[in-house]
């Protein structure tokens, strides 16, 4: 397309991402500030990278065909394949392993990265999305894996999520794969494909979910008689009890006691498995407890062995990534994001231009004791002015005239109230914080 | 590639992006923190949007060339064209002319975007970088003009620059180009080609720069006698004076008053030009003083016409942007970054695995309290507790034991300078506040 074709542009995004008004961006600060804090308060510190990462760390690890299908990965203009990181672990098990003789383990890391994957944009799926990334690398301790799932559950009781709102699923990854493989004779492929499935149908309580729907995908899938067996198989207390004599399957129930023991709502779900092919110990999901959804919000696991693709020595690694698409339609839902407050406390309106240096020096001075203030530029009419503060949120405005100015006494009005509050420049500031 | 011919892969990042460890993301969030609260003080509100825009929104203002040349711009899997956002003006003009009759003016807006550019990386141009920006909409005022340099001084104040670090050059848009034209008979491409040098050569004071070099540039971008003489012309007294007429010059130099009045290091500068072609209005930059440097740091200007090519009636703007590199050079040359304090204050080291649970109780009573705390999860010797603790910045450590346990006092000792204090747990928190 050239310059000249272009008349009239569209004002909308790029499709299946968003743009975040002052209002949405508000939101978003209230997801990441809140997450932020509680994750400092346990150590983590904050890094980040570019969301620009060359092709191959993705072929590595998360395979050629949803690199190829599910990303965005391009060739840039001097040959390299570069790919818009579709998750943050690859590049933070890179900036890992690039400094590992300098730096001191254990390592608390936490990152708030945008995300891209190709996809079709539904509710929950957008083509960008943010992601808090939290990661503790060179401990493998029981301790560590309860760390990871304390934050997660920290987070949630801090957005105003009660426990009853969200379950904790824990599992380890490889053991059913290995238990259909080994004790049921499934072949790999098999297995793999059973695994599929019970990672779509089976959501947050293993029971109820082990329906129709499932027997007849796993029919479809199998192709053989096979399907009728090990759906029965699968619900029997026979085959949760072999699972049950796994080593993993008892560090799992030893993971869940401890959280339990200090009130998290933790639970073992054997039927869990996670996408990516780099968990090497426990793994978790966080589902939504309301009867309607039962979906996964996010989750996470250990990851022992991501930085032997650097061809290093290794790391051991637990983390998790929360969402900001789901974790916003939960406190929708739940009815949990604040209203939006803009900081702008006060709108001063000049009276006249001949006001204007006058309200520059009042301005001056309560922006130097921290007060967020406007300044009104334009010549209306007060009440359009008073509707003006109304429509940004801003709670007081005040006028300064000539009476103001000799006086030195300002008249605050409370645009919600409508009330007025005559005060000293010196006693604005207080009277304001107090008032908020 | 494959993923078998995949074996050892690179740690380095994508090449002319950074990778942001704990220390240099600190850097970071000074340098936006510290101009996130003072655009918050002048009544800015934040906004966000995707950094994947329709290559379109580029096309139309910045010109087919630089689009295809200097810009991410690729092709998706449905076809679309698609650019990393190299810019953040024409992204904004798109949300405010999405909702103009919505919004309330004069917006107060800004942002803190990444953006790409394809280049080759060198110091101060890298091809991914972050940007302040800060626009006002609605308001064609000199006041307008001049809050927005306002805000570009107050923020370079609280970076802790003095005034004689930074000069701030305020220009018109077009009126060189237009007197070049009209009153010196210049083709509209040869105007074009010595503005070009201009920005080129013409760095914050604008005399003695008119040296030699510019001189032999203009002589091969001209190719005829106009060559010299226009050499000469530029630096007359009759140039300026003849510039000096336009009612824009009277408006700069009224502007400029303005500032000087409220004690900011703004001056004209009529050889000063931008390299977007949106500007309508008031141009300015601001030039780092130190005379081993002199170059351009950031800058910004007025353009009205912007919201035009989404088809919509004209509103008023004026702005600017201030990268991340460049900034972060100047505070590096003034010595001006603060030392890396991580925000973990303590950390709580078991004596046993029996004293974990009492470790967890004291760490979470104190997170409640608002302290960062970190828990040591390996079983280390109480030196390398303490080396730990230094080489992560953690100014405090304490162990617990059954004597700890049992008393309820708990020894803290500072890192640095090995001091040992013996607290109750009530105590720690107001201790720890009150030491750093």
């Amino acid at each position: 397309m050239t310059r000249k074709e272009v008349e009239k542009l569209s004002t909308e995004p790029y499709k299946g991402v968003r743009d975040f008004y002052p209002e949405e961006m508000s939101v978003q600060n209230h997801i990441w500030n809140v997450a932020r804090e509680v994750v400092e308060r346990y150590g983590y510190e904050e890094y980040s990278a570019s969301l620009l990462e060359p092709s191959e760390l993705y072929y590595a690890k998360t395979g050629e065909e949803i690199v190829n299908e599910q990303t965005y990965t391009f060739t840039d203009r001097g040959g390299r394949d570069v790919t818009l990181r579709p998750e943050m672990t690859p590049t933070v098990a890179r900036l890992v392993a690039a400094k590992r003789r300098e730096l001191a383990f254990p390592l608390r890391w936490y990152s708030i990265p945008n995300l891209f994957r190709y996809e079709r944009p539904q509710r929950g799926r957008l083509r960008e999305h943010w992601q808090l990334n939290v990661d503790l690398f060179g401990a493998d301790t029981i301790e560590a894996d309860a760390e990871i799932i304390t934050i997660v559950h920290a987070i949630l009781q801090k957005y105003g999520l009660a426990s009853e709102h969200y379950s904790i699923s824990v599992s380890y990854a490889g053991m059913l794969k290995e238990t259909l493989e080994r004790e049921y004779t499934l072949a790999e492929e098999e297995a793999v494909r059973v695994i599929k499935l019970l990672d779509k149908f089976v959501k947050g309580d293993e029971v109820h979910l082990m329906g129709d729907e499932f027997k007849k995908a796993l029919e479809e899938n199998m192709k053989n008689e096979k399907a009728n067996v090990l759906y029965e198989v699968l619900q029997t207390k026979q085959f949760a009890d072999t699972l049950g004599k796994h080593a993993e399957h008892a560090y799992m129930a030893e993971l869940v006691a401890l959280l339990q023991s200090e009130g998290i709502p933790a639970q073992t779900n054997i039927f869990l498995t996670r996408g990516f092919d780099y968990y090497t110990g426990m793994i978790f999901e966080v589902f939504d407890t309301n009867p309607s959804n039962n979906r996964s919000l996010f989750g996470g696991g250990r990851y022992n062995d991501l930085l032997s693709i650097f061809g290093v020595e290794k790391v051991s690694a637990v983390g998790f990534g929360m969402g900001d698409v789901t974790i916003r339609d939960v406190l929708e839902t739940y009815n949990l994001i604040p209203k939006h407050l803009p900081k702008t406390k006060l709108l001063i309106i000049p009276h006249s231009s001949e006001s204007i240096p006058a309200c520059k020096k009042l301005a001056a001075k309560l922006r130097s004791e921290e007060i967020c203030v406007a300044l009104q530029l334009l010549d209306k009419k007060t009440g359009d002015n008073f509707k003006y503060a109304e429509k940004h949120g801003i709670p007081f405005a005040l006028i300064v005239g000539e009476n103001e100015q000799a006086l030195g006494n300002y008249t605050i009005k409370n645009i919600t109230t409508q009330d007025q509050t005559t005060l000293r420049q010196e006693e604005i500031p207080p009277w304001i914080k107090a008032q908020i």
